[in-house]
């Protein structure tokens, strides 16, 4: 009966209360249906539960399901598994095709085309005429979930055109494939980042793009989808969202505290250094201000806020420009700017601080010490947050890592460090 | 030549170049270039330079590029322009279909399904057979660039259900669509918001997905497709990562210090005010500390960051669980788990602080005094953390504003004045 009722349901919906449900309900479910549906479900389901889920099943049942994936989806399922798990997987799966493509898919690194594409397509020789074109597609088409473009390929199973289904429709079925194939087709090379492939399907409007061998061999390897971009897109957002908020590894809400201490306790030990700097600066400056100017000390919140804040907010700037591809002009050009616009945001804010200190105080040097050093502060920061990841990007190191505790906890010492020093010199103590 | 050359490019590339030329130059191309390739350049213009183009090239000539493109492209070019022009422009757009259609996509709301949506799709009524509806569709087709999935609606214009080409062209000729079409075909109304249809298209691996007029009256009016998400997706996760930086109104590293000024400066000046604030409640402990245990300002910076960074974390999980629609369970058991947590984290950063303040001063009681009110303050701000997206949320207003400058702005004075409550009490002061 309930087996009847989920038939009802769409795969990601199951999955999605299947991740509501402990592991027995959840394994007892998924030994209800059959295996070409679970092993969509499966595909759907959060990581984690996947892997307890998997961890249940046996080598002989995963096979099963392996059998109903296309073959990107199977190939990440069996790269999650253990290493010992994974031959013994492979080696259950009876279709000898899906076999030898699942384990060319599971040699390429992560994170490469390589390793997101699917060797599903539908592809059609060049010397072909649409009429037989028509005949073969109908066959090869039945393997394929969605047709999108269909790629021409020379005898050498070199891309050389695609063609869409409407093209084919309208063509005269005498035609030669060759002569009506379009022969300005995007493609991708296997070894390519596939956030680089995302910014390009983006660029261009893709649905999905061929995988080649190299520029040089152009020998037609399989095809990056647009759902699976998409997937990409929203993991990498919500990394760098992350990252920005000093939390790493990829947790979301429900996992255990454990795992939640584990991605963002390394950060917060980071601040501590941080306040533990920030307190040795003011332990050395307590002999030369406490009695004569301790106020100075109840401004360093406001000192590290406002150095934090300036530079994440020029970091951010520069690690959006770079994941766009849109940073353009030399680094010092970049700096100039960031000063300037510092400069004057720092300006503004200095006014009322240097009218507030004066009303509460009375004392002009210390209101011009303050707001002084607030504004060198406030350059400093953003020359620091446009630097970094300027920095970090050119060694080739994710610049997303800038924005956020890094940059705050080192604007945060170097700040109140400044502050004091301009303070000193002001003051003539 | 340039225009020869040109030809070669696409046109988003085109699009590219042309955002790095000066005014003048751009609007020389864009007149060399014919309205069937400079209105697909347009639309892939930065907002501020097509802004600036279109402000040279008379209605007229607007009408012109709006008669090529797509009609969501159409009314979103249109809906940039100042109000009297938008009523020139369409005035001079010669096809009456064209013209009623995009007055039609110009009334919806923006941020709805219906504001995105394109009236380009292909249509098929169930009574057709597949033979006579292949005739029809190489008609359509022509004008809908990708053809994705054919609808089919009832003679009421309502939708009843979907085909692909595949299915089209696998099935027998002589077939009614109605015999072969899909009936569980997903659709939104087009009210909906579109976070909400990227999410659904996401969830579903859809490509495209047909608009209604209402759940009760299924007409169809309109298609949104997946490239049109990936934009909107794109946008979502820069605005969101800005918001979480303190930078508000999508502005990129290339638009004017002024732009930027106006994104940045208003959460400066949230940052100026906690730290006044700040200031003042040591202000306010000087007379109880400063002879004591001035000590226990030095310790500020290191309190306000590590309130700040535990804020930033516990809402930015959250924020990002609410996108995802996976925040399940209670508001008490999320704060609850949010509580042991922080509990967990503040602890061990604790056990540090309390050694380095006792090897440090070599006073038990002030290690205790710092070490205790960092818990307290970690506690406190992860609750902060979680509960006011929460908030938010219920209240309809996007949760995002919660990550950033407005969470670590209360977290500071909060966590500052917390510190000095506990230390005061243990010191006994
Ligand atoms: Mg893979
Ligand atoms: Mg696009
Ligand atoms: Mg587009
Ligand atoms: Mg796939
Ligand atoms: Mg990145
Ligand atoms: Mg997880
Ligand atoms: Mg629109
Ligand atoms: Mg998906
Ligand atoms: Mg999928
Ligand atoms: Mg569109
Ligand atoms: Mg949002
Ligand atoms: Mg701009
Ligand atoms: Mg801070």
């Amino acid at each position: 009966e309930l087996q009847k009722l989920l038939k009802e349901f769409h795969y990601a919906d199951i999955a999605e209360i299947l991740d509501e449900l402990n592991l027995e309900e959840a394994i007892y479910v998924i030994k209800l249906l059959d295996s070409e549906t679970t092993s969509d479900i499966l595909m759907e389901l959060d990581e984690d539960n996947r892997e307890k889920v998997l961890r249940n099943l046996s080598a002989k049942e995963i096979a099963e399901e392996v059998e109903e994936l296309d073959t990107d989806d199977a190939a990440d399922m069996i790269s999650e598994l253990p290493e010992e798990r994974q031959q013994e997987v492979i080696s259950n799966i009876e279709d000898e095709e899906h076999k030898a493509e699942i384990k060319e898919l599971l040699a390429y690194e992560e994170g490469t085309a390589g390793a997101l594409m699917a060797k599903e397509l539908v592809k059609v020789y060049e010397t072909w005429t649409v009429a037989g074109c028509l005949r073969r597609i109908r066959g090869q088409a039945k393997e394929v979930t969605r047709v999108h473009s269909i790629y021409v390929v020379s005898r050498e199973e070199k891309l050389v055109g695609r063609l869409s289904l409407k093209d084919l429709i309208v063509a005269k079925s005498e035609k030669k494939i060759g002569e009506i194939a379009k022969d300005n087709v995007d493609f991708v090379n296997v070894n390519e980042d596939i956030e680089e492939v995302a910014r390009l399907m983006a660029k261009y409007d893709l649905e999905a793009i061929p995988v080649i061998e190299s520029d040089d061999n152009k020998v037609l390897l399989g095809r990056i989808t647009i759902d699976d971009i998409v997937d990409v897109m929203k993991e990498e957002a919500e990394r760098d969202y992350q990252m920005a908020a000093g939390i790493t590894g990829d947790v979301d809400s429900d996992d255990s505290i454990f795992e939640l201490t584990k991605a963002r306790l390394p950060w917060l030990f980071l601040g501590l250094i941080g306040g533990v700097g920030a307190f040795l600066i003011m332990e050395g400056f307590k002999g030369l201000f406490v009695e004569k100017a301790v106020i100075l000390f109840f401004f360093t919140p406001l000192i590290a806020a406002m150095a934090g804040n300036v530079g994440v907010q020029s970091s951010a700037i520069i690690v959006q420009g770079l994941a766009n591809d849109d940073v353009r002009g030399s680094v010092n050009s970049r700096l100039f700017k960031e000063m300037l616009l510092a400069a004057l945001n720092g300006f503004v804010l200095a006014i009322f601080l240097f009218l507030f200190v004066y009303l509460f105080e009375g004392r002009l040097d210390l209101a011009l010490a303050i707001s002084v050093s607030l504004v060198a502060v406030i350059i400093v920061a953003g020359l620091i947050g446009t630097f970094v990841p300027l920095f970090l990007n050119k060694r080739g190191i994710d610049p997303a890592i800038a924005t956020g505790p890094f940059i705050t906890t080192s604007n945060d010492i170097l700040g109140i460090l400044l502050y004091f020093w301009i303070a000193k010199l002001i003051l003539g103590i």
